[in-house]
């Protein structure tokens, strides 16, 4: 790992896409704190154009000081970037869809369009002195030369980050390994960024697929909430990150992960999946005879990830039909 | 893709092995039969001598004449192996920890005793007549000498297929792709099978790289229930395969995918958890404004999966703070 990797968190821009949710102004001011306890260090907020409660919302979360960066989300349009620029985020995490799907039904605009549409806006926000990243939404179903064409005219631009959505969640692990790692090499000097749908239940998988191709800046929600079945999870990163790149997690909380996966969890009304990484309920619960019996021996038996790390605790369960005399499961 | 590629559902017995699930006689029968109707062609079920209950169950699932075959998942023993053959399952899938953790804190057994206690029932049971897996339990973290040894002796002795588990979910994608390639190509006359445990979030990704690297049988669960946070979900895979191997999908019926699961969340007094692939409530609700948008033109825009496949409707959620006038997200 030569480069620096940022986890940023959407949950409350691409969050506030899952069907139900809708934070208070309360919430998200608990939701960003909670997510610089931990240590993530970018935010994602909606573009303040959205309504004068966001813009309000967007004030009031960057006047909370956080270690976090917190950046706004944008369309590529002249009042979107205006309006974000009235705000003190730290930055612009521009957008435009540039597959064949989104250009046909989304905006209608030609590769060539974009490019004029998007190149004098990023000059822009660097001439404020912001942070600015150009995401080709949809880049996965997105022709190649329309994609790198579009890149090679925003990093001429000035963006400092380019941005490989898997808009749709059509990806695997090695597509994305490759076409970061293609990007990563043709722009030696920006960042990569990666945000990864789970329709198909690859998010995480994809999203360390990314970082293994060379993204240094990696999308996740709190419990993965998002547009239809939601992006990655942060406890997913996290858990990944845990057993396979130790040497990312010193920058981390992970004992402040539980409490901010329940809060969100608490506020959307819903219950953290049972296949939530290290926070579902069950995550450090043993129950087959075979299990219980060698956890409680050592919990390494059947346990890679160790609950107290966490801040948790393993529950040995040995009430069911799986132990006790004839316990074989 | 050369050979048949089978999925096998093991609800009835990993899934038990999650907190909180028991399924009565009736539930049993049920989740078997609707696992029948979409297709699944293989379906484990647990030890016959865990308890007489378990024997019972195992008898009364096999009367129900399913077109799926049914395997029980049964220790090396002796006594364990003779009472499933008193049973009239199609076969057994035997099992036995080979990594220092479960050598250590398990069974405490060497690899030679693992061979004499496997080989000879591995025989028995081929001269019974029935179909025989061998697995080796926490495959991942075994060291390479002891699992080819084992599995050396293992289909010299007649097993038919070779089982390498996940068993605490540590695998890569990358890992699991190069194992099971060693091990089809080490072992061309026989069957090797993928088991996913989901504790860092890549159970799926996990499960299409062992396809990917020659494995043709992959274990599932409904809903991708099963020990601590669970394994790789039959409907993540269904997705997998809908859009990367539809070449794969005629002989299942997509439409009673949804049912299936709901009945198992209901069972379980769980709802389908959000990030679930295809029957997540959300997976086909748009809400962002431009994806609303875009949507209703064509659904195409935001959506690789047809609801209307699997017998399910799209929601296009207008009424939240992202569509409307201001719809920028
Ligand atoms: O701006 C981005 O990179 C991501 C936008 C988004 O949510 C997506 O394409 O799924
Ligand atoms: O028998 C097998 O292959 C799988 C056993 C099991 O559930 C596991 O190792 O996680
Ligand atoms: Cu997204
Ligand atoms: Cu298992």
């Amino acid at each position: 790992m030569r480069r620096e990797i940022q986890l940023l968190d959407s949950t409350l821009r691409e969050g506030e896409q899952f069907a139900g949710a809708y934070f208070s102004a309360e919430q998200r001011r608990s939701i960003v704190s909670l997510l610089d306890a931990v240590g993530v260090p970018m935010i994602e907020l909606p573009s303040p154009i959205a309504s004068p409660d966001t813009r309000q919302a967007v004030e009031d979360l960057c006047a909370l000081g956080t270690r976090a960066k917190l950046v706004a989300h944008v369309r590529c349009a002249e009042a979107d970037v205006l309006a974000a620029l009235e705000t003190p985020v730290y930055g612009l995490n521009l957008f435009y869809g540039t597959s064949t799907e989104l250009r046909s039904f989304s905006h209608g605009r030609r590769i060539e369009q974009i490019i004029t549409d998007a190149v004098p806006l990023i000059k822009r926000v660097r001439a404020e002195g912001r942070y600015v990243r150009f995401s080709a939404e949809d880049a996965f179903r997105s022709d190649l030369i329309d994609l790198l064409t579009v890149f090679d005219a925003a990093v001429e631009a000035g963006a400092q980050r380019i941005g490989l959505p898997d808009t749709v969640g059509v990806a695997t692990p090695r597509e994305v390994e490759r076409m970061i790692r293609l990007c990563a090499e043709r722009y030696p000097g920006v960042g990569i960024e990666f945000h990864g749908h789970n329709d198909t239940g690859c998010a995480i998988a994809n999203t360390v697929a990314a970082l293994e191709g060379g993204a240094d800046c990696l999308d996740v929600t709190v419990l993965g909430i998002g547009e239809r079945n939601g992006i990655a999870s942060l406890s997913g990163l996290l858990a990944q990150m845990y057993i396979h790149y130790p040497e990312l997690l010193p920058s981390y909380d992970l004992t402040r992960l539980p409490l901010l996966d329940q809060y969100v969890a608490q506020s959307l009304n819903v219950a953290i999946p049972f296949n939530n990484p290290i926070t579902a309920p069950g995550a450090f619960t043993h129950r087959a005879g075979i299990h219980t019996k060698a956890v409680l021996r050592n919990p390494r038996a059947y346990e890679i990830l160790n609950p107290l790390d966490f801040g948790l605790v393993r529950s040995v369960d040995v009430g069911s039909r799986y132990t006790g005399r004839y316990a074989v499961g």
